[in-house]
Formats: C-alpha cells, structure tokens, sequence
C-alpha cells in the first residue's frame, strides 16, 4: 500500500517524519511517500495556503496512492478545504484519508463530496508517550482495516470531529449531513467555559440534532477556569444533550493522545 | 429615568457596584437599581441559570423601568437568553436593553424579537483604567441619547458583537437579521489562529454575506501565537472579507477596554 503524507494545517516535525518512516520500513507492509510540502514553514501553517493545497490536490489526484494521511492538525485546512474540492480528479475517490484534529474541516467537506475519510491518529503523534502505537493503530486500519484499530463501541454510522472544529464548520459550505450517525466529539486545551459554550452552539443546530446519539470522547489539557466551573466535561456534554433533545451515548475512546482510535465515517451511497 | 442592572452572565463585584452607584448619585438625572441576582455566585455564573433568568424577566417585565444594563460580560447568557424571551410582556418592549460581549447572545436574540438594544459599556467597566468615563458614556446615551457617546463613524443600521460570540450564534434560535447593517466585531483574550477561524466561520455563513460591510473593533489582549502567526487582525479580517466578498469597512471605536462606544442595533418596523 501505498501512503502518501501532506500537511494541510501546520508542519510536520522532520524528527516525527523519520519515526515515522522507520516504523513503516520496520513493517514492510506499507510505502510512506512524505510529500515535502509537510516541512514548509508560513507562520502559523506548513506553508502557504497556495503550497498546502497544491500539495494536497496533488496526491488527491494521484492514483498510485491508496490513502492521503494527513501529517497532523493545528490549525489551517479550513482555509483550504473548499478548493481543495474542486473539479475532482476521479482518482480523488479511490482513496481513503485519514486524519484528526484541525482535519475535521476536510472531513466534513470531503465526505459531503463522497471521498472516504476516517478520524485517526497522524504521523506527528509518534512524538507523543506511546506514540509508536498510535502510528501503529492508524497503519493497521489503512493497510489491512485492522478492527482492533477501530473505536471499539461503534455499532452504526458514526463521525469523530473535535468539539471547537466541529462549531466552526457549521453552516459554512463544509458541512456534512449528520442524519442518523453516531456523533463522537473530544476537544484539547479549552476552558471548561468555552466547551460549554461550543456546546450550546453544536446542539442548537438543526443538521447535528438529527445524529443518533452523541457520544463524548477524552477533553485534555483543560485550561483553568477562573472562578471554577460549575461541573465538568461529562456534565456539560450531559447538559446540553438533555436540553436540546439529543441522545448521550456515553463516552468513546478518541481524544488528542496517543489511544485515540480509528473512527470511519460512513460509506455514501449516492 | 429607571435603570435595571441584572447580571446574565457573571457576578458584579460590590467594589464596582459600589462605584457605579456613587457615579449616578452625582450626576442626579437617573435611578439605578442593582437586582441582588447581580450578587450571586455559582461556579462561573451569577447564579444558577434559573436565578438569572427570574431576575432577567423581572427587570424585563417591570414598566418601571426604562431601562436594563447588563452588569458584566464572561459567559453565560446564552443559556437563559431563549427562556428570557418566552410569552414577553408588553413592558419589555418600551425599554432598551445595553450591554456588550457575552451580552451579545441576548442582544441577538432580543433583536429578532423585536426589542431595542444597544452595544455599550456596562457597570463592571468601572474598574478600568478611564472605567468612569465609560460608565459615564453608557449613562448619558441610556439617559439622553447623547450622540457623543455613539461610536463616530456610524451611518446606517449598525449592529456591534464579539467576533467569537457571534461564531457561537449563528445557526442558533438566537441568529438576527444581518441583512444591510454595519457589522462591527471585536474581540479579547484570543489567539490569532483563532480570530482567523471564527472569521472563516462567520464570513462562510449566508446570513452574514448579506451585511453592508464589516467593521473592526479592537482586538485587544492577543495570546501568544506558537509559531507567530503571518499577519495580524487586520490583514486576517480584510483577508476573509476579501474571500467572501463583504465590504471591508475599516477600523471602529469599540473594544473590551474604557474607550468602547455605544452601538445601537437597528430600529425593527416589523
């Protein structure tokens, strides 16, 4: 199988890309073809948005590449999901892409065009603790759909999007229809304050109150709340699923670590 | 003149209270009543939801007063801001409502619903460096609609919001017309990342693509971007501007600092 890597949010960490390789050779099972658009630097972003959706568009359109692994979040491919879209090769959707985080804009665009996508862990989460099994958990779905890789609830269709990114792509031309999945949401490095009002904001939208049920996976790195918030994440999630109608389905084993798992999104059929 | 102050979001303090009140005897030409609500503490919150809720339909409810002055910002008036507005008694439409930041989930929704708001400074301003002046300001467009008060460029329907409450609205019960005003957003205590998403998010949506032009406030209390982000507010306003095809307006006089001015929203003949 061959894997091609590009980074349409920020940079790639050469010491990640080398892990990553590594392990992939140490597998034999797989060819990991990292674009050099994932070292670029731009500020905030692994190059311009010129650059990264040049890079991105490229191996979409190459047929030699069975999946597009994006090379890690941050922040940046909202700016360049739309485009990213247009006039789509037909090799675009003989591939799976594989990514989380920042990705969740792409996600939801790309699977709204019918490309196949998946949450899962990404090359620059090696460098976490345990990060060589996440790396391995995302190379086991992609090259032989290993089902020990995947969220281990999952019993229907199902999306995995981070909470903040999930918010900001709501209403805007990105936005996937929810009808009926399970909805698995996380987020990292948020107040407590701004989970409840992201919270507010997903759950008041008509198109995320047709999801099946609401399931909330790990909130990390949880930035202090000044005074303490009243409850917790869990209490949060529970609140606003009550308030507006929405079934909570528990927790699900996905979060910004190195156990996130692998959530498929569902196959389209039109 | 008669004026509520009520706290929808988070607590006054009686430090400010203290002073705001000093302020208004001296000036002698307006009542001001703090609700004890305004008091409360409970978590983040002035008080459970219920309790600034009753609070908020009493001062809305009461044709004694001409006016209801939000005490604070922080978070929290959105979760009361739909409730605030059911079976609404006729006195709650011969006053106006002033507030600004998190207030601008109910002046959203109190908006849609026929009622007269305005952006402005609020009590807990006070304790500011220039914070009289800003008490002041709100108190002589609230007691004589002093023109000196309004923010100096306005020239047409206007309508004032935090940049990321507004990203938090849209979609929502709460979403006004934007269709032909002025928008004028601001925000505090932000990452440039950020500022750049929420402008993605609010230029992507149809609602807001119906606006005259944009207009921006200061972006005040910026958190260090890792690595600096490319640009600042204003290249990332005019860029997304730009990308969706709204007028870019320039630079307004309002902001979460004493200097903010008074904005209010546009008169309904409906």
């Amino acid at each position: 199988m061959r894997i091609a890597v590009v980074a349409p949010s920020c940079r790639l960490t050469e010491q990640a890309a080398g892990r990553v390789q590594a392990i992939a050779r140490d597998r034999g099972d797989c060819e990991l073809v990292i674009h050099p658009q994932s070292f670029l630097s731009d500020g905030h972003f692994a190059g311009p948005d010129d650059a990264r959706l040049a890079a991105l568009r490229e191996v979409m359109a190459d047929p030699s590449f069975d999946a597009v692994w994006y090379a890690r979040g941050g922040y940046g491919s909202n700016r360049i999901a739309e485009a990213a879209l247009a006039d789509l090769p037909a090799a675009a959707k003989s591939k799976v892409y594989l990514g989380y985080s920042d990705a969740g804009f792409l996600h939801a665009g790309f699977h709204k065009a019918g490309l196949r996508v998946a949450w899962g862990p990404m090359p620059q989460d090696v460098v976490r603790g345990g990060g060589e099994a996440a790396v391995n958990r995302a190379l086991d779905w992609l090259v032989r759909r290993d089902a020990a890789a995947l969220e281990p609830a999952l019993d229907g269709p199902a999306m995995a999007f981070n909470l903040t990114v999930l918010s900001n792509l709501l209403g805007t031309p990105l936005e996937p229809e929810f009808r009926g999945v399970d909805l698995l949401i996380e987020d990292v490095g948020e107040h407590l304050y701004r989970i409840d009002r992201s919270m507010f904001h997903v759950t008041a939208s008509p198109a995320i109150r047709k999801v099946r049920q609401i399931r909330l996976g790990r909130v990390v790195d949880i930035l202090p709340n000044d005074p303490p918030f009243a409850g917790d994440e869990t209490t949060i999630i529970e609140s606003w699923c009550r308030r507006s109608g929405i079934e909570f389905g528990g927790r699900a084993d996905i979060g910004h670590d190195a156990a996130n798992r692998v959530v498929p999104f569902p196959a389209r059929n039109d």
